[in-house]
């Protein structure tokens, strides 16, 4: 399930509950469109935000939504207890995989990490990715240390944040954890501004914020840059270039929370709170900038 | 409350659970040295580890152990609703303070972080302590926020993170801030390194990792500060300058929490997995330096 695209869907909330029927409808779309994986509660998701009851309903919502595509969780907490509970809850809602990243309140050691994803590992049954995030968790990976993740059991998967700017330093690093890590495990890359280059530079993977909104747009391009295509692959991405702007100024849950809030996908306001969409003037040239782009939400 | 030395113990614990026991001593020391307040459940007392069950369960037990101490307890969260809730039930516990940290996944903004504290302020019946330390919650105050932040109702303290390294830069801004700031708040220093400085520049209140294990010690330095003994003040500082290398190097939590299982205050591991105390020649080196420091554990 690690490979193609991995589309990240919003989880959208109405007054602090998720809205079931917009997440399902956001799930369905992703089906249609013939995603290879769906990574519900994700950061787009807003995992880290939700209570474990709130998670565990809105990842049977999205096994059962999903209809036979595989489903991937997060079951990141601060509370090491908790990750345990919250593997164990998302297995029995029928998930094919896991999303881990090393969450704390103090700055975690390498050490310290390697412990945490060795007991996690080690009391699952299906495969675990690595979610390389440190924005939001805090931590950064050294490669030598995924590698060694790697060859942990039930581990399937690496999501990658930042890769070198420069498609051949890129290549480069992603040739070497390729070349290192445990066999079986896919190369994943995240930060969607980044994501077409990573593709074209050996990644297997897009964990894609774009997919979960636009996966018809998502998959065009993941699939121009699987089959080497770099031309079609650049010409996609640069179409999108002034969504990424957005993304590089505003992050990029919410510049996509705004999209559906905008495009009707959602209801207003979805973030939890107080995370805030995009307001006044640069809300307004969001929208100018969505009437530009040829993305497509149906088929 | 917000005066004097805040003391911040540890909350020790065994598999995972709160040792009731070991916690109790602790506090039944602080109220013996005569602290002016107990922060329960800061950093130092690992509160963002701990379910709500259990933060409810120590803060009844420091409140009812601190003998009429006040106590603070820290309500932060990930999760606004929680928050609310961690507030009733500090507040139920009879807490005469709370203590509150930006935490959040994504960096919020700081028109979040006012939006949060409005929205906490208006719902809360005893003072709040705004606590900024943006090593654990990734989010940086300007001066100008805290001031603002102050004028919010329900306001009673400022628990600064970094000043400027020299006392005459540490003196001009906790001068400037305490000329600006709502009547009544007051300005306490943290990051034990600093704190004599922190005091000697201007600040009402040292919230204290040294004071939670060593509360003769950390009182003796504050009283001196507060009275405006700067030769005894800076003596007693430097003699606590080879405990300050290891805070420095290991973090506050990591060194405190080994202090007190070498010492046999609490019983070993005693901090939420995966974080760990100090081991092998750190160890031993921290050990070394404890022989040769004058600290007592009791009156």
């Amino acid at each position: 399930m690690f490979n193609g695209l991995s589309a990240f869907p919003l989880t959208p909330l109405v007054q602090g509950e998720p809205d079931e029927k917009a997440f399902g409808a956001l799930i369905e779309t992703l089906v249609a469109a013939g995603v290879n994986s769906v990574g519900a509660l994700g950061s787009t998701g807003s995992y880290a935000y939700l209570t474990r009851e709130q998670r565990f309903a809105v990842t049977k919502l999205a096994v059962s939504a999903a209809a036979g595509v595989p489903v991937m969780t997060s079951i990141g907490s601060v509370n090491a207890e908790m990750i345990l509970r919250l593997a164990e809850d998302a297995q029995k809602a029928g998930v094919k995989g896991l999303l881990l990243a090393p969450l704390s309140y103090q700055k975690l050691t390498a050490d310290e990490v390697f412990r945490l994803y060795e007991r996690v590992a080690g009391e699952i049954s299906v495969p675990l990715c690595i979610y390389d995030n440190p924005a939001t968790s805090g931590f950064e990976f050294t490669d030598e240390l995924l590698v060694e993740l790697s060859f942990l059991r039930n581990m399937g998967s690496i999501k990658l944040g930042d890769l070198p700017a420069d498609l051949a330093g890129a290549s480069a690093r992603v040739a070497k954890l390729k070349s290192q890590v445990a066999k079986g495990v896919t190369i994943g890359i995240s930060g969607d501004a980044q994501s077409a280059m990573g593709l074209l530079a050996g990644c297997d993977v897009w964990y894609s914020v774009l997919g979960g909104l636009f996966p018809y747009d998502a998959l065009r391009l993941t699939q121009a840059a699987l089959r080497g295509d770099v031309d079609e692959t650049r010409q996609l991405n640069s179409a999108l270039e002034p969504l990424w702007v957005f993304f590089r100024r505003h992050g990029s849950l919410r510049t996509i929370a705004t999209v559906a809030e905008l495009t009707g996908r959602v209801v207003a306001p979805c973030l939890p709170f107080p995370l805030q969409t995009l307001a006044g003037d640069e809300r307004d040239a969001l929208q100018a900038t969505l009437a530009q782009l040829p993305l497509r939400a149906e088929g």
